[in-house]
C-alpha cells in the first residue's frame, strides 16, 4: 500500500484533517507533487479545505509559502544602482492607488517592481485599470522589466508564468473549491508571489471593512501578522497598514476614470483620501528601502512623480497624452434628499461598478474601460436633493438596471450633526 | 456570478464550510450534480472534507442518503413469495459469516439479498472469498437476482452499476482524498446501497476494536444509531449489532480457509465464535422479516442450510463438491512459550493475511485464492512452547517476510488463570 501513488498524499492530507502539524518533509512533498501532478486536484482540494477548518501553525505557513516559491523562478534585483520596494493591496472599490505610488516612489530614488495579478470579482484590477490607457501593454519579459527600472523606475506588470506556478495553479483551485477565505492559504499566496518577486521591501495596504475580504479589524491584523513575519523570515523588509475599506476610495470606480482620478493626484490635486494613502504608503515603502530622508509629498508638487508616470507609460507603449476612452452611456442618480452624505458603501458602489462592465466575473471575461461609476459626494459632504449623487458609465444600457439594484441601500443622505469620519489609517503592523 | 457553473457549487460548500446546515434543495443540486459532472472531483473533495470536519445533522444525512439513492435504479422484491432480509458488516478479520449466515436464513424461509461490494484493504472481500469456489460469478443481471431469490432464496454477488451510482463516484474520491472516516459519509454510503437494493429488513453487524475501521464502542453507536434511523426512516426494518473486532472471527483469516470454515459450521461443527454470530444475526433478521418463530440453529442442525449452500453455489456456476484451492507454501509459526493464548490482534492478523495476498492495496489487484492464515488457537486457549501456533499461506514465498513482521507483537501467550474472555455480543442498537 505504500507503494501506491495516491496513498502518501492520503497520509499527508490525513494528518491535516486530524489537526496534526505538517512536518517540512510532507510540506515539501505535497506542494512539489501538486506542481507536476503528482498529486492530484481533488486530493489538494481536500487539503486545502482541511487547512481552512483547522489553519496552520507559524512555521507551517512559512514552510508552505517557501515550497510554492521554491516551486518557480526568483527574479533577483541586486545589479540595479537603487534599492526596491514594491506594496501590496488586498483589494478594495476604487483602489487606484498603485497607480500614482509607483511612479511617486519611483521619483524619489527608489525602484518598484510591481507585478500584478488580474482583478477577480468587485474590486477591480490595477491591470485592467492600466489597459484602458491607449497603447500600454501588461506583458514584459524579466529582461524588459530589469531594464525599464533601471531606465524608469516603476514597472506595473504581469506577474509572468515563471513565479510560484504552485500558487497559480493552487489559487485557481481554490477559487472554485470554497477555500479562498483561509489566512495561512492567503498569506502564503500573496507572499509567495512577491518574495518570488525579488522587492528589497513591502509594503501591505490590508483593507478592513463591508467592501474588503476582511471585514473586522482582528481578522485583517492577523492576516498582516502573518505576512509580516513571512517576509521578515524571508530577508524582504515588510511592513502593513490596516486602512479603511468601508468607504470606496476617492470619487472613481472602475478603469479610465480611476486612471485619470491618478492623474489629478500626480497633477497635484485629487481627492484628500487618495492622496493621504498615496503618501502614507509612499513614506513606509521609502522607509523599508532606507530612503526615509525624502519627502514623497515633494515629488508630487513638483511634477516629478507625473514626468515618471509618463516615462512609465511610454516604455510600456502607453500614449500618456492619449484621451482616455469614456463609455457609450451614462446616468445619473440624484439625491433623494438634501442633508449631508452620512454613508457610502463600499461593496455596494464596488458591485455597481462591477455590474456596468468594469470588472469580470470569470478570467476569461473582457472588461469595459470605459465601465464605472462616479460619486460626485463623499461621506460628510453636504447634497442637495434633485442634484446629481452618481453618474454611472458603462457600452451597455442593460446593464443599468442591475447596477442601480447594487447602490439600492448602500448611501445614507440624513443630518450631518452626529456624523464623524471613520479613520483611513487604521493600524500599522511592523 | 450567478450564471457561472461553478458558482453554485462554491456556495453549497462554503455553507458546510461555515458550519450552516444545508437544505434539501441545496444536496439534491450537489449530488446530482456531481453524478452527471457538473459538480467535478475537486469541488466534491472540499465538499466531503467540510463534511468530515463539520458534520451533517440527522436531516441532512438523509437528504444526502436519499439523493444518492434517487442518482441510480431501486431494485424491487414485492413480487416474491417470500419477505426479505439482508445483513451488512463494516468490515472485520476473519468475517465469513455472510458464507453460512445467507443460506441458513434462506433456509428459515426469508429470502436474502445481498449485493456487496469488493474488499479493499485489511478486511477481505465476501466475493473475494466466494470466488476460490472453483466456477463460481459474481456478475448476475437484475433479473437473475430476482430468480434465484425465487428459486433458491439466496443471493450473493456484486452490486451492478445501476445502484447509487453517486455513491460508488464519492466511494472512489474518498478513497483518496483522505475523507474516508466521516460518520455521515459511512453511514449514507452503506444505506444508500442497501436501500436501493430494495431489502425489507436489514441488520447492521458493526464491528468495533482494533481490526474494525470503529476502534472505540462510542464511535461505532453513533455510526449504529445513525444508519439505524436511516433505515426506518425509508421504511426498512433496520436494526444494529455492536460485535467485537479486536480479536479475529474464527479460526482463518483469507479466501478458500474461510470458506472451508463456512462449510464447518453449516455442517454443524465450527468454531463457536463463528457459530454464535451466525445465530445472532439470524435471528435478528428473521425478526426483522416477521419470521422469529423459526429457530435457525434447527436448520443448521438439519442439513438444510448446507443444502441451500449448494443450491446457491450451482445456482451461480460454481461446484460446491470441487476441492478448494491450496496455496503452494506454507510457513508455520510456533508458541514461544508454555501457557495460555490471552490475546490475538485482528488488525495483526489482517495485515498478514492482507501481506500473504488474500487482499488487494488496489481495486485492478488480483488476490490469491489459496492465500490466508489460520491459528490454531483462540483466546483463552492452552498453548505448548514449540508447537504451531499459526499457519501461513501463500503462492509468493517471499511474502512470509513482510506477514510474519505484522503478527509480531501482535499475541500475548502468558498466565491464564487471570484470563477474561471479551464478550463478542457488545450492545444492540434499534
Amino acid at each position: 500500500m505504500a507503494a501506491e501513488p495516491g496513498h502518501d498524499a492520503v497520509e499527508v492530507i490525513g494528518a491535516k484533517r486530524d489537526g496534526r502539524e505538517l512536518s517540512d518533509a510532507q510540506i515539501d512533498w505535497v506542494v512539489d507533487g501538486y506542481t507536476r501532478g503528482a498529486v492530484a486536484d481533488e486530493q489538494m482540494a481536500a487539503m486545502a479545505m482541511a487547512i481552512t477548518l483547522n489553519g496552520m501553525s507559524r512555521r507551517e505557513i512559512a514552510r508552505w509559502t517557501a515550497a510554492m516559491i521554491a516551486s518557480g523562478e526568483r527574479m533577483d534585483f541586486s545589479s540595479l544602482s537603487r534599492p526596491t520596494a514594491d506594496k501590496h493591496s488586498t483589494g478594495g472599490v476604487g483602489d487606484k492607488i498603485t497607480l500614482p505610488l509607483a511612479p511617486l516612489v519611483a521619483a524619489c530614488g527608489v525602484a518598484v517592481p510591481q507585478l500584478s495579478g488580474r482583478g477577480l470579482g468587485h474590486t477591480g484590477g490595477t491591470l485592467d485599470k492600466l489597459e484602458s490607457i491607449p497603447g500600454w501593454r501588461a506583458a514584459l519579459s524579466n529582461e524588459e522589466v530589469l531594464a525599464q527600472l533601471e531606465s524608469v523606475g516603476a514597472v506595473v506588470c504581469a506577474a509572468g508564468d515563471g513565479l510560484a506556478p504552485a500558487d497559480k495553479k493552487l489559487y485557481a483551485l481554490r477559487d472554485v473549491t470554497g477555500t479562498v477565505p483561509s489566512i495561512p492559504l492567503i498569506a502564503s499566496s500573496i507572499m509567495s508571489k512577491k518574495i518570488a518577486e525579488g522587492t528589497g521591501a513591502l509594503v501591505l495596504d490590508v483593507k478592513v471593512g463591508t467592501g474588503a475580504f476582511m471585514t473586522t479589524v482582528d481578522e485583517a491584523r492577523e492576516l498582516a501578522t502573518t505576512m509580516v513575519a513571512l517576509g521578515q523570515d524571508a530577508g524582504v523588509t515588510t511592513v502593513a497598514l490596516l486602512t479603511d475599506m468601508s468607504t470606496p476610495l476617492g470619487l472613481t470606480a472602475g478603469n479610465a476614470v480611476e486612471v485619470q482620478e491618478s492623474l489629478d493626484v500626480l497633477a497635484g490635486g485629487g481627492p484628500a483620501d487618495v492622496v493621504e494613502l498615496t503618501l502614507a504608503l509612499a513614506r513606509e515603502m521609502l522607509a523599508g528601502a532606507g530612503r526615509d530622508d525624502v519627502d514623497p509629498a515633494d515629488r508630487l508638487a513638483d511634477g516629478s512623480a507625473m514626468d515618471v508616470w509618463r516615462a512609465m507609460i511610454c516604455a510600456q507603449g502607453g500614449d500618456p497624452s492619449a484621451a482616455l476612452p469614456t463609455a457609450r452611456e451614462t446616468q445619473v442618480v440624484v439625491a433623494p434628499a438634501s442633508g449631508t452624505l452620512t454613508r457610502l458603501d463600499a461593496l455596494a458602489v464596488g458591485l455597481a461598478s462591477w455590474r456596468l462592465g468594469a470588472g469580470r466575473a470569470r478570467k476569461e471575461d473582457v472588461v469595459q474601460a470605459g465601465a464605472g461609476i462616479v460619486w460626485h459626494a463623499r461621506p460628510g459632504d453636504a447634497v442637495q436633493e434633485g442634484e446629481p449623487l452618481f453618474t454611472l458609465h458603462t457600452d451597455e444600457p442593460e446593464r443599468f438596471g442591475r447596477a442601480l439594484e447594487a447602490l439600492e441601500g448602500g448611501y445614507d443622505v440624513g443630518d450631518g450633526s452626529a456624523y464623524t469620519p471613520a479613520p483611513l489609517l487604521i493600524e500599522r503592523v511592523g
